[in-house]
């Protein structure tokens, strides 16, 4: 990617997950990533839908990148599941709770509003649940409990999140760790 | 309240749940509420914010009042969280994933930009953690199995409405309440 587009989306991922889509304006992309106005529809002939979606997709796969790096360094399922949770618990400490999931806001903003950004904040989801799911699988949980776990412990970190950045404390956070061991533990014994 | 005051409280209540804060504008507020501009300011002297502020803490004891009611609803703990996370998949069918918690895009929107509407839903969701808390103590929870359950539960919520609006899927709720029911009898046998 050009070094000007891929700054696009960068800089554009970064506010959008701080403040959202609608409080985020053309200017201050452009005034942030050091692009002429003429830059964003040579890149985006689509305009702002169009590098929103890219920055969606963008932060959608460096974040699971991220979790899977995490998530892989462990030895076994439980201790990459807690790790992954405690990875949150930090960055949100680390940053004064300004850093949460990269596409959470943009995805309720978007929900009943775009429906082509919806797609795109749907598919990193999926993206997310297939990769958490094949993972609960090698550490033999069936299919089936396999995908539901897989999307429990997305709702756990994303509604953890929230209120995490909301209450300012990793409260929450730690709480949603604590049910998914337990999720991830009750499984195992029923398979076993 | 004033009826032009309440007026633009559930007007904007519901225009922050479907679009959030950001998108919405206050010429588009007055003319659903069908309020003259004047009135705004009359009853809201610190504008946008104080009526947002107003909106987060309406709708906040709203939906903890309608989740009370079908909580208290059942017979015991199990049949209550079900009922919850059930309500929560009908209301995301029957208005085609528009509604779903009232205050969340606002929460993600305000965490790192606006301290005042931040403290605003922090308030929101320790007043449903303790509600929530309460009524799992009652089911003879220890106290701080019920606070992290509690809030465990809170998370699985919310983030089962960011996934599920974004993917137009009741999978991601149905998969959220069958992890909060595998939390819960959990503790049950643990304190049994």
């Amino acid at each position: 990617m050009n070094a000007t587009k891929a700054r696009l989306v960068d800089v554009s991922a970064g506010l959008f997950q701080r403040r959202g889509l609608a409080a985020t304006g053309i200017k201050e992309i452009l005034a942030e990533a050091q692009a002429p106005f003429s830059s964003l529809y040579h890149h985006f002939p689509g305009g702002k839908d169009e590098l929103a979606e890219a920055a969606i997709r963008s932060s959608g796969m460096q974040y699971q990148a991220l979790v899977e790096e995490v998530w892989d360094g462990q030895d076994d399922v439980i201790s990459s599941i807690a790790a992954v949770f405690d990875g949150a618990s930090q960055t949100l400490e680390a940053t004064n709770f300004v850093e949460a999931c990269p596409i959470a806001v943009i995805a309720l903003e978007v929900a009943s509003t775009n429906d082509q950004l919806r797609t795109a904040t749907a598919e990193v989801f999926e993206a997310w649940t297939m990769a958490a799911s094949e993972r609960l699988i090698s550490a033999d949980i069936a299919t089936d409990d396999a995908r539901r776990l897989a999307l429990s412990i997305i709702c756990l970190i994303e509604g953890a999140f929230v209120l995490s950045q909301a209450m300012k404390s990793t409260e929450p956070m730690r709480s949603a760790r604590d049910t998914a061991l337990r999720a991830i533990r009750d499984l195992l014994t029923t398979s076993a």
